[in-house]
C-alpha cells in the first residue's frame, strides 16, 4: 500500500470554473477522455434497426414513425456534439450542463414533455478501485437518449434483448426501455455491494487470525470511504425511482408502473444491504481495537511472567554473591544444591500460579 | 470456531443473471432444493377437506363453492409448476418472479383483486445458524395461496386448528386465514428473539466471569450480524401488517381488522425487543473492552509489585557484592543478619504500601 | 453480586403457546400468582359506596343508576372470572386476551362504546429489582374497569380522594377517574426515575473515588437495561395519553381534556428525564474507561519510577562487583563512600526529574 | 472539587405529594423562598404608571381603561396570593398549579381568552452553578401577568424601556410586551451558552497542555449534564415561540408576528450553538482518552529506554562478576577499560536507535 | 501551534447589548471595520452603467426606468448609512437589524414586496483560518440590494458577466441576478469543502506514516469545529434556496425557477460532501486511537524482548557470582566457555520464539 488514494469527486478548483456563468457547458471529468460516438436503435414489436454514427446529424435522419428510438451517446468530452443533440430534441440548456457535469448527483427533473434522469454506474476496475460513471437519460414520448461517460458494457444486456425480441421489451414503449436500463444499473449495484462484502469478510478473517498490520486501520478507513461513495450514488436514485413510480405524466404507462415498483423494491433491498455492510464496517474498527488490546495483553503477560520469575531468583543469587565475612551459609557444604533446589521449587510455584491465572 | 460464517443473502453474481430480463422467473435459493409439492385445504364452518398432490392441475379440480380454499406450495425450485399456479389464478408475472426470488424483502402489493404478501420465516437450525425462509402469500376473494421455500412446520398449528374447528378460524374467510398464518410467523419471531437473548446472556456471563477469549469479539460481531438479519426480516413486515390493517379493499372484513391490529401490536413488541437486544449487543463490545483493560491492569499490577519489591532489594545485595577493599560493613560481624532484617522490613513496607493502594 | 439477573419479559417458549389460536385467553405472568378479587366503588357527587367480592356476579348486582362505577380486579390468574367480567360488559375477546397477557405493551384501543387502555406500573421491589406490573383499564360511559396483576397500592390515593370527596374527583364522571388513575401511575414514574438517578449518582461517586471494581461495567450494563425497560413502559404511554387528549369520542368530556393535556405534559417531562439519565448512563461507561486507563497510568508510573531509579544503580554496583584483577578504583580508599555518594546524587536527580514530569 | 453536585430537578419524593389530587396548588421549589410581592406597570403610548404592592387586591384597583397592564409577581411560595390573582383573571386551576410547579417544562397553552406561557430563565450563580428559574406568563387582551420564582433582574431592561418610552414598546400592546419579555430571556441564553463555551475552551486548553487530572473526566461529565439541562430549557421554548408566531388568535397582532419570527430566528441560533457545543463536549472525552494514552505511551517509553539500556549492561557486568577459576579475561590487564569502553559504545548505539525511532 | 483558536461566533456579552430593545440597529462584527461604500450597477439587455459612491443619496439619484438596479453596500459599520438605504427602499426595521447583525444565520423572509435573504460567504484566509462573511440581499421588483461585511471579491465574476453581457444574465431581471449571486456563493463552498478535504488527507497521511504528535488530537478537534461551522453556514441556505424555488410570489419568474432548482441540486451536493467529510473526520479520531495503541504495542514489544532475553541471562551470571565454598562448577576448567555457549543458545532460542510470534 504505497499511497492513500483519493476517492471523493471534486468540482474543479480553478478560479475560472468557479466564476463561470451557470448554464455554461463544460466537461468536468476524467483526463483520459473517451471520444464521443453515437448509436441509434430504432424498434417496435416487429422491426429492429441498429446504426452507429460519429455525428448527431446522421443519427437524426434515422428516426422513424411508430417506433421507439434509443440514441446512446458515448463519451462526454465533445460538448459541441452534445449541444447539437440537445438542440434537436429541444432540451433545456441546464440539462446539457448536467449531462457533461460528471459530479451531478442522481436526480430526476420533470420538463413536461420529457423526463431527465441522472444515475451513477458503479463498477470495480481491474486495479481494485471503485469507478463511478456518470449516466444521463432523457425519456421523451417515443425516444430515449442516454449519455455515458466512458461507454461501458452495462447496457449490452438490454441491447441484446431488444435485438432478439426477448421478453416484453420490444412490444412496450420508451418508458419500459428506461425502466430496463435503470434495472440494468441497479442489478450492477448488487454486484458492487457483493464485492464490498467480500472485502469486509477478508478483513474480518485477517483480524480473526490476529494478523492485523499497522495499515489495517487505513484499509478500514478506505472501506468506509468507498461505502460512503456507494451510498452517495445509490440513495438519491431511490428517490428518482420513487418519483418515476408516482409519476402522473403521460410519459409512464400504467403497466410499466408495476415494473418500476419492482425496481423500487430492488433499490430498497440494495440500500438495506449497504446499511448492513456499513454497520459491519464500523464494527470492524471496534474489532481492530480489541485485537490490538488483546495483542498488548499477550505481550504484557510474557514480560510479567519472565520478570516475575527471574527477578526474585536473581535477588537470591545476589544475596549469596555478597562479600560479608560472616555469612555462615557460604561455608556450609550443601548450601549450593539446597539453594538451587529452592530456586527450582520457586520457579515451579510461579509457573503454577500463572497457570491458574490462565496466563499460560 | 473454525471459520467465520457468511450470513448476508446474495443476489446471484453470474453475468447471466445480471443481464436477465426483468420478470424472468428463476429460482434463487438454496442448493439442496426441496421438491415442489402442493397441499389443498378446502373448508367452511361445516366442512373441511384436505388433499395432497404433486401437480397443480389436480389441485385445481378440488375447488368448491362457498368454501375457502388454501393451497400451500412447498419448494420453489420447480418454476414451471409455480407458473402454472400463477396462470390459473391470473397472477401478475412479477409476482411469480418474486415468489421464487428468495432475496425479496417482506412487502405487500395490492393488485385490486388480490393481495400479494412476502414474509420471512426465521428459525435456528440444529447447527446454531439462523435460517431465513422466504414465504409468499396471495390473498384472493375466497382463496389463499402460500409458497414456502422448504416446507417447515410453522403452519402446522393453523392446519390443526382448521381440522379440529378450534377457535374462530373455520367460520371466518380467507382474510382471517392470512391473519392466522402471519400470526404464526410473528409468534415464531418471539422464539428467535428469545434465543438471541440467551446468546447475549451467555456472552455476558462469560465476560462477567472474566473469561473472554480472543474470539469473543468475533462472537459479538456475529451476534450483531444476526441481529441485523433479524431486523431485516421483521421491520418491513411491520409496514406490511400496517397496510393490511388500513386496507380499504373489500378483501379484508371489518372484524378481521381488529385481529390484524392486535398482530400489529405484536409486531411492534417484537421490534422493540429487537431494538433493546441490539443496544445490549452493542453494549457487549464496551463491556469486552473494559474487561480486557481490567485484565491488563491486573497483569501490570503483578509486574509492578514484583519489580518494585525485588529490584531495590537486588540493588542492596549488589552493593555488598562489590569488591572494594575498604568497605567497613563487610567485616562487621552482624552486618549480614542486619541487612537481611532490613531487607525484610523493606519488603513488609512495600507490601503495606501496595495493600493500601488496593493493588493486592 | 452473585448472578446476572434477567430483565426482559418473555413470551412463553412452549411450542404449545406458540401455536395457540389468537384470542385464546391464557395468563402469561408470574409464578407466584395473586388470587383474583374484585372491589367495586360506586359514586356520584353525593354518594359513595365501596364493596369487595370474590365473584363478578356479586359485583354486577351492585351497579346503580346516575353513578360512576369503578370495578377493580386484582390478580389475573383466574381467567374464567375475567372472561365473565368481559362478557357482562360486552368486551371484545381480544381485550380479554390482552388483559391477561402481561407482555402487552401500553396502548389504547378505541371500541366506539368504550376505550381499552394498557399501562405499566413501575416500582422497585425490596430486593432492588424493578418490578413491571401490567395494568388494563376499560373506560365506558359510566363505568371504569381496572385490572391489576398483583394489586399494589398505587390507586389507594385515588380511592381515598373518592372516599373523602376531596378535590373535583367525585363530581366528575368516569373519564376523570381514568385520568386520575393514569395520573397516579405517571406520578409513580417520577419516583422510579428518581431512584434511577440515585443509582447513577452512586456509581458516579464510586468512579469519582477511583474505586471501581471489576463488576462496575456489569452494574452499568444493568443500569442500561433497566433504563431500556423504563423507556419501554413509559414511551408508548405518551402516545396513549396523546390519543386520549385528541379523542373526539363522547367518552371524554371537554373539561377533562385540559387535565389530560396536563398529564401529557408530565409524560413529556418524565420522558425527557429518562433521556437525560440515559445519556448519563452511557456517559458512565466512558468515565469507567478513563478511570481504568488512569489507574493503569498510575501503576505504570510506579513501575517506571522504581525501575528507572534502581536498574542503573544496580548496574553501577554490578560494575564494582566484577572480578578483574586490574581495577584501580577497587583499591582506592575512598572509592566506596564516593560511589555511595554518587548513587545518592543520581537518586536525587532521578526524583527531581520525575517530580518535574508530574509523575510523583 | 469536593463533591459531585446534583443538577437535575426532581419532583417531590414524599408519598404525600405523589398521591395529591391533580390541580392541587403546592409550591415545589427552593427552600430559601422569596417572599411574594407584586409590581404593576400600567401604560399606553402617552402614560406610564408604576406601583408596588404586597397584596393582589391593591394591584387590581390599579387597572385602567385603554392601557396595557403588566402585573409582575415575584416569589411563588405564597400560593394563596397567587390563587387570588388567578381568580381575579379567571385563570384555569391547572395554570395556577403550573405557575408554582417549578419543574414544569416550557410550554404554551391556548385558553381562547388568554395564552399561558412557561419559560425558563438560565443564569450562572456566583458559585458557578447554573440556576434554572421558572417563569410563567399570561397574555390577555390588554394585560400581561408574569410570575417569577426569585425575582431576578432579567426584566429590568424591559421596565426601563417602558419607563423611558424607548423604542416601539409603549405604543404597542400586550402582545409586544410578551415578545419583549421572551426576547430578554432568549438574549440571556446567549450569555449562558457563551459561558459554557468558555468552560469547554478552558478544558481544551488544560488537555492541550497535557495536564489533565483524575477529575477531568468528571468535569466533562458535569459539562455534559449542564448542556443537557440547557437543552431542556431552551428546546421546548422553540416550539412555544413557533406556536406564538403561527397563532391565529386575535391576541397577537399581525405586525408583532414579524418580531416573533425574528425571536424564532434567535431561538434557532441558540439551539444550533448548543448543538455545536454539545458535539464539542462529547469530543472532549475522546481528546481526554487520547491524552491519557499519549501520557501512558510516554511513561512506557521512559521505562523501555531505561530498561533496554541498563539490563544488558548489567548482564555484562554480571558475567565478569562470576567466580569461575578459569576466566582468562579477568587476568588480562586491559580487560576493564576495554569492557567499560564497549559498554559506552553499546549505550551510544542504544541511544541512537531510540533517537531514530523518535522515542527520545 | 501556539494557542487553540476560537471559532464560534458570539453574540455580544455586555449587559448593555443584552438589554437593548429588539430592532435596535447596532453592528456586531469584526474590530477592524471596513468603511461603508456603495456601488450601483444599472442594466438591461442593451444598457449597462456602473457607479461608485460614498453616500446612499448619490446612489438613489441613479435609478432608471426599465432597468434592473443592483446596489452593493460594502462594510456594515456605518449603521446610519444603512438605515438610510433601508428607509429609501421601505425595508422593515428588523431587516436593518439583521443586515448588521453578523451572527444572523442564513434565512429568507418574505415581505410581499421583496424578499430578504441572508447567506454566509466562506473562505480561507492567508493564515489558514476559515473566514465567515455575513451577506444580506434584498430582492425587489426591479432592484437588488446586497450588503457585504468586508467587500470580498466573490461577486466579481457576476459583475464581469454583467459588464460583458456574457450569458443570459443581462436579459433577465433582478431574480436571475439574485440567483447568479447565490450561485457564486455556493460555488465557493465547493472550494472550501475541497480545502477541508485536503486537510483531512494531510492528517490521514500523517497518521499513515505513524508520525502523529501530541497535538494531532487537537488538530482533529479543530477540524471538527471547522466542519461544524461550515455546516452551520451551508445547511440553512439549503432551505433558503428551497423556499426560493417554491416561491409563488411574482418576484421569481417561472424560467428562473429552473436555474434555482439547479442551484438547489448544488446545495444538496455540497451538503452531501460535507456529511461525507464529517464522517471521515470523526473516523480520524478512531484512526488516531489505533495508531497510538499500535505505537504502544511496539514500545512494549521492545521492552518485553529486551527484558525477557537479558533477565534470565543475568540470573545465570548471578548464580556463578555466588560465593559458596562448595560450588564444583567453579573449579571445572571448561565451565566458563560452556556457560557462555549455553547463554548464546538461550539467546538464539528467545530470538526464534519472538520471531515466530511476529514480534520482531
Amino acid at each position: 500500500m504505497a499511497k492513500i488514494k483519493r476517492y471523493l469527486p471534486r468540482r474543479p478548483k480553478s478560479t475560472n470554473a468557479l466564476h463561470q456563468a451557470p448554464g455554461t457547458v463544460s466537461y468536468v471529468g476524467r483526463k483520459e477522455q473517451v471520444e464521443t460516438s453515437l448509436e441509434v436503435i430504432d424498434y417496435n414489436a416487429e422491426n429492429f434497426e441498429r446504426f452507429s454514427s460519429k455525428t448527431p446529424e446522421d443519427a437524426f435522419k434515422f428516426e422513424a414513425e411508430d417506433r421507439t428510438t434509443w440514441i446512446n451517446i458515448n463519451g462526454l468530452s465533445n460538448t459541441a456534439e452534445i449541444e447539437k443533440v440537445g438542440k434537436h430534441f429541444e432540451l433545456h440548456p441546464l440539462i446539457i450542463e448536467d449531462i457533461v457535469n460528471t459530479n451531478q448527483r442522481p436526480k430526476i427533473d420533470d420538463y413536461q414533455d420529457y423526463y431527465y434522469v441522472v444515475a451513477k454506474m458503479l463498477y470495480y476496475k481491474e486495479d481494485g478501485q471503485l469507478e463511478n460513471e456518470h449516466i444521463s437519460m432523457v425519456l421523451g414520448k417515443d425516444y430515449v437518449l442516454t449519455f455515458q461517460e466512458s461507454g461501458g458494457d452495462v447496457f449490452d444486456g438490454v441491447r441484446e434483448r431488444l435485438a432478439k425480441a426477448k421478453g416484453r421489451i420490444r412490444s412496450r414503449g420508451a418508458d419500459y426501455l428506461v425502466f430496463a436500463l435503470l434495472d440494468a444499473i441497479v442489478d450492477n449495484y448488487f454486484a458492487v455491494v457483493e464485492e464490498m462484502s467480500d472485502k469486509i469478510e477478508a478483513l474480518e478473517e485477517q483480524l480473526f487470525n490476529s494478523q492485523p498490520n499497522n495499515h489495517t486501520t487505513f484499509e478500514i478507513q478506505e472501506l468506509k470511504k468507498t461505502m460512503l461513495r456507494i451510498r452517495r450514488a445509490v440513495f438519491p436514485l431511490r428517490e428518482v425511482v420513487g418519483r418515476l413510480e408516482k409519476s402522473k405524466s403521460g410519459l409512464i404507462q400504467a403497466e410499466t408502473t408495476d415494473y418500476i415498483r419492482d425496481l423500487q423494491d430492488h433499490m430498497i433491498q440494495v440500500s438495506e444491504n449497504i446499511e448492513i455492510y456499513r454497520e459491519m464496517t464500523w464494527g470492524l474498527m471496534d474489532m481492530y481495537m480489541t485485537t490490538i488490546s488483546n495483542k498488548m495483553n499477550e505481550v504484557m503477560k510474557v514480560l510479567t511472567i519472565m520478570a516475575s520469575i527471574f527477578i526474585p531468583l536473581t535477588f537470591l543469587a545476589g544475596i549469596y554473591g555478597m562479600n560479608f565475612e560472616y555469612m555462615p551459609e557460604l561455608e556450609y557444604r550443601y548450601s549450593y544444591p539446597i539453594l538451587l533446589g529452592s530456586m527450582f521449587l520457586l520457579l515451579l510455584g510461579m509457573l503454577y500460579y500463572f497457570k491458574r491465572k490462565h496466563w499460560l
